[in-house]
C-alpha cells in the first residue's frame, strides 16, 4: 500500500510545500516513510474551494445516494485490509487488536449514519397548514426542515486514529448531512489518515459524488489549523483533542468577521463516586474494573477515570489497597507520541512532588522512556487536599488517577460543586445509595453529559441515545455530541418555506411525503401525507 | 398601575444605584415617570445568585407545573389590562392596536410553550436497550433526554416591547425548559418591562415557583449587559437587537473563561426578488403589498424588505412607478426612540448623497423631527450600483428600501451570491418562474433562514415550523430560532444515563413511559413502554 505523503485535494494528490515531516513509531523511535508535506496556504484554499464547488451538487443528491456513499466508504475501508491496521499500529503503538476494534467502530458508525439518512426523519420536517379564513389575518403555510450548513473543517484526535480521525463520526455525520469535509490530518498518524482518505475518495468516485466532497490536508504547525478555521469558505468545524488546542481554534472561529460554530470535545476528569453500599458489597470487583478502565489504551481516553472518591472507612481503605495491588500488576506501555508522553511525565512529576498527594501505587516494572512508555500511577489524598488545590481536578492525559477520601456525603457534594464540566460522572452504589445521595446526583447532573451507574466511563456505546459531550471545558457547546447519531445536528440549520409551491419543496416537506418520514404536522408527529 | 422604577430581584424591588434614567414618549418628547434606576453590580450578582438558588427546585418541578406557571403568566398579563397597553404606547409611539396585537402574540407563544412541555416529547427522549450477551462486549443500557442548562440572561428588543421583550419567546422558552431567567430591560420601555415583570412574579407566586426564577434589571449603559453576560452564574444568553450590540455581547460571551452560547438575532436586509411572471400578472398587488410591508410599524421590523430586485422591462418600470405612488401616499410616523431615529436620518442622508442611488419616492408629507417621525423612502439603482457598493446590502432600520434593476437572471444570481446571511428572502413569481430560476433559489437557500413565496417577510407566523434565524449576521448561530417552539432547544443539553436504575431516571426515560411521550427506542420513534 503505497503512501504519497501529499495532500489529497478533491481526489488528487498535491505536494506544493517544501516543509516536511514524518511519522514515528512511538515504541521504537523509528522514523516512518514516506515524508509528508505540510499543506500550503494555496492548498488550503484549493481544498476549501473544491468543497464549496461540490456543495450544491452534494447537498442536492438524494439521501439514498449519500447513504450509498457512506456504505461504500465502509466497504472501501475494509478493502484496505491488514496493511491499514498495520500502519496504524506502527504510527500509534496500539496493538493490532485495538486497531481492528477501532476500525469496527468506524465501520459501525458510518453504516449507522447511512441508516439514519436513508430513513430520513432526522431532518425534523415540520408543517403547519394554512388557514386563509383566519381573522384578523390569514395564516400562512409554513414548513421547515434541516439543511446542511456548508463545508466543514474537521480535526481528528490522536488517541483514536481510526474511529475519531478521518473516518470518525465527525466526518461521517457531516457527509451524511450533505456537508463537504476538509480534514486536517493528525500529524502523529498521517499514513493512517492518507489510507483512510483514499478509501473515501474511491467511494466518492464509485458512487458519483463530486470530487471536492472530501479533502485531506497535513500539517504539524498550528498555522494550518488556524488558516483552515479562518477560511471564509468554511461554515462549521469539529475538533477532538486538548483543551489548549481546542480553545485556540474556538477563539479563532469566534473572532472571524463571520463567526462559525466550533464544536470541540476536549476531555475531562470523569469523576467516579463510590457510595457505601457498593463499597460494602463489591469492593474487589470495583477495584478490578477501575484498574482495567484506567490502564486500557494506556489511559489515553477522554473518558479516563481521573478521580475516584469514597467515604473514609475500613472498606474504603481495603478498596484502596485492592486497587493498589491491581495497579502494581499492570505493565507500563507505549504512549501515542512524544508530546503526550512528555506531558504525562511532567504532570506526574508535579503530582509526585505535591504535598497533599501520597503515591498509592504504580505499575510494578519501570517504564522505558525510549519506548515512550507510561507507568500507571494512583495517588491518594483527602477531601481537604482536593478542595485546597483545584488544579488536582484538571485532566492529566494518561493512566493516572487521584483517590480522594471524604468525611461524609456533604464532602461529596462540596467536591462535586467544585468540578468543572465533565464528559461523564460515575456512581458505584446500590439503588438505595442512589436515593440517599439524591443531592449529589443533582449536582452531577449539572456538571456532566453522561451519568454512569456501576460501570466505568471508557468504552462508549455508539448509538442513538449516547451523549459524548458536556459543559465546558469538556466541550465548547454542551448542546451537541461528537459521538452517536445526534452528532449530525451540528452541521445543519433549519430552513423554512412559507407558502412555497408543493412541487418545488424538498421531498420531506411535500404533501405526499414521498420519503415516508416522521413529520410534525400542526404540532403532532405523524408519517401521514397532507391531504 | 404604580411603577417603582426599581430592579425586581426574586420578587422584591431593589434600588441601590444612584444612576437613574427615564423613558420618554417619542411622539411628544415628554419625559415619563417614574425615574428608573440602573442595576448596580451587586444587584446583578443578587439576581444571578437568586436564579442559581432557584434552579434545582425549578428544573425538578413537574412539566405540568411549569406549564401551569406559563399559563398563569398569560392570565396575569391579561389582568394588567389597558394600563399596560397604554404605558407601552406611551413609551414606543405605537398605536394601541399594535400594542394589543403584540400582547396577543405574547400570550399565544406563552401558551404554546405550555402546550409543548405539557405534551412532553420535545425532550427528545432516547433509549437504547442493553444486550448483556453481546460479544465481544456486553451492550449497556443507554438513555438520554434534554435537560435545562441553567440560568439564562435575556436582552429584549426595542421594536417589540411586548412580544420580544420581557414576555418574549426567549423568556418563555427558557422558563418552559426549566431555566431561570434574568432579563435586562430595554431602556426605551422600562415601564412596560416592569409591568410585565410584575405579572411574571405574581404567576410565580401563585403557582409556587421559587422566587429567583425570574428577575428584571434595568440599565442604559452597555456595562450592565456585559456584566450580566460575563457573570459566571449565567449559562446561556439570548438577544434581539442591532448587529453592533449583539456582536459586542457575543464576543464577551466567548471571551469568558467558561464560554457560554450567545444567541443573537440581529436583523437583515430581507431581499425580495420579483420574477417576470409575477411582474406580468400582479404588479399592482405586489406594489401595494410592498408599500404596506415597508411602512408597517414604521419599518421597524427585523424582516423589513430592504431590497427589491427585478429584471429591466416596461413592467418593472411600471411596478416601480406604482410603488412610488404608494409610498408617496404614506404618512411619516413616529419611530421608537431618538437613537433609532437619528440612525435612520444618518443612513438616509448617506443614501440621498450616494452617487449610484436615485430617490424613487418618499412619503408625501414632511416628517416632524421633534416627533421623531420617519418618512418612508425608496431608492432606485442598477445591478451594477449594488455590485459596486456592498454597503448597500447593509440593513438600515426603518421604512427604507432600495430597488435594483437587473439585466437578466444571471444578475439575480450574482447579487444573491453577494448577500450576507439574511433572516428571509422572498420570491414573487409563478410556479414556472420558480422552476426556471432554480439556481437563484439554490443560492438563496444557502443565505437565508426563511424563503417566502408571493408574500412579504413581515408578520411572522408563530408556530412549530417557523424559523426566525439565518446565517450570520442575521444571527450568531444559524442552527437556532428565536421565534417558534423550536426556540426551546437553545436552553437545553442532552444528559445521558448509562445503566441507571429505572426508578431513579427522569420520568420521560422510565420504562413505563408515565408521561406517554414519543421516544426513540432502539432507533424507532414510539410511545410504547419498554417491557
Amino acid at each position: 500500500m503505497k503512501l504519497s505523503g501529499s495532500q489529497w485535494i478533491a481526489g488528487n494528490p498535491s505536494s506544493e510545500s517544501s516543509k516536511t515531516f514524518r511519522a514515528a513509531n512511538p515504541a521504537t523511535g523509528e522514523s516512518l516513510d514516506p515524508e509528508f508535506r505540510e499543506a500550503s496556504k494555496a492548498e488550503i484554499d484549493a481544498a476549501v474551494s473544491a468543497a464549496n464547488a461540490a456543495f450544491d451538487s452534494f447537498r442536492n443528491k438524494l439521501a439514498e445516494s449519500r447513504a450509498d456513499f457512506l456504505e461504500t466508504i465502509a466497504e472501501e475501508v475494509l478493502a484496505l485490509g491488514d496493511p491499514f491496521l498495520e500502519r496504524t499500529a506502527a504510527e500509534t503503538g496500539y496493538p493490532l487488536a485495538r486497531c481492528e476494534a477501532e476500525r469496527g467502530r468506524a465501520i459501525a458508525h458510518t453504516r449507522q449514519f447511512a441508516d439514519v439518512i436513508r430513513e430520513g426523519s432526522w431532518v425534523d420536517a415540520r408543517i403547519d397548514l394554512p388557514d386563509p379564513t383566519r381573522k384578523p389575518l390569514p395564516k400562512a403555510d409554513v414548513r421547515s426542515l434541516f439543511q446542511p450548513v456548508g463545508p466543514v473543517a474537521i480535526f481528528g484526535a490522536s488517541n483514536f486514529p481510526i474511529a475519531i480521525s478521518v473516518l470518525g463520526a465527525d466526518t461521517m455525520s457531516a457527509l451524511a448531512s450533505g456537508c463537504p469535509v476538509v480534514i486536517k490530518a493528525h500529524p502523529a498518524h498521517p499514513g493512517t489518515c492518507e489510507l483512510a482518505a483514499t478509501a473515501i475518495h474511491r467511494a466518492a468516485e464509485r458512487t458519483g459524488m463530486p470530487s471536492g466532497v472530501f479533502s485531506l490536508l497535513h500539517g504539524t504547525s498550528h498555522e494550518v489549523g488556524i488558516q483552515l478555521v479562518e477560511h471564509p469558505g468554511i461554515s462549521a468545524a469539529a475538533f477532538t483533542g486538548s483543551l489548549a488546542g481546542g480553545r485556540a481554534l474556538f477563539d479563532a472561529a469566534n473572532r472571524r468577521p463571520v463567526p462559525i460554530p466550533f464544536y470541540a470535545e476536549m476531555g475531562s476528569v470523569n469523576p467516579v463516586f463510590i457510595l457505601p453500599g457498593a463499597l460494602q458489597s463489591r469492593s474487589a470487583a470495583i477495584a478490578e474494573g477501575f484498574v482495567s478502565a484506567l490502564t486500557q489504551g494506556v489511559g489515553q481516553f477522554c473518558t479516563n477515570p481521573g478521580m475516584v472518591l469514597g467515604l473514609e472507612s475500613d472498606t474504603w481503605d481495603s478498596f484502596c489497597q485492592m486497587a493498589a495491588e491491581g495497579i502494581k500488576k499492570t505493565e507500563p506501555a507505549t504512549m501515542l507520541h512524544a508530546g503526550i508522553h512528555s506531558a504525562y511525565l511532567t504532570g506526574l512529576e508535579q503530582r509526585l512532588e505535591h504535598e497533599s498527594l501520597e503515591l498509592l501505587s504504580r505499575s510494578g516494572t519501570t517504564a522505558s522512556d525510549e519506548a515512550l512508555e507510561a507507568a500507571a500511577h494512583v495517588f491518594r489524598t483527602t477531601q481537604q487536599g482536593l478542595v485546597d488545590d483545584p488544579t488536582l481536578f484538571d485532566e492529566l492525559f494518561g493512566p493516572v488517577s487521584v483517590f480522594g477520601e471524604c468525611g461524609g456525603p456533604e464532602d461529596f457534594i462540596e467536591l462535586a460543586e467544585k468540578l468543572e464540566g465533565s464528559l461523564s460522572a460515575t456512581i458505584h452504589g446500590t439503588e438505595s445509595d442512589l436515593a440517599e445521595h439524591r443531592d449529589l446526583i443533582s449536582v452531577l447532573q449539572k456538571k456532566t453529559g453522561r451519568l454512569i451507574f456501576n460501570g466505568f466511563p471508557v468504552g462508549l456505546e455508539v448509538c442513538h441515545s449516547i451523549h459524548h459531550g458536556g459543559p465546558y471545558p469538556a466541550t465548547t457547546h454542551s448542546r451537541f455530541t461528537s459521538v452517536g447519531t445526534r452528532g449530525i445536528e451540528r452541521f445543519v440549520r433549519p430552513v423554512c418555506y412559507q407558502d412555497w409551491p408543493n412541487s418545488q419543496l424538498p421531498m420531506e416537506l411535500q404533501n405526499a411525503n414521498p420519503r415516508g418520514v416522521l413529520r410534525m404536522l400542526n404540532g403532532h408527529r405523524t408519517r401521514d401525507e397532507v391531504s
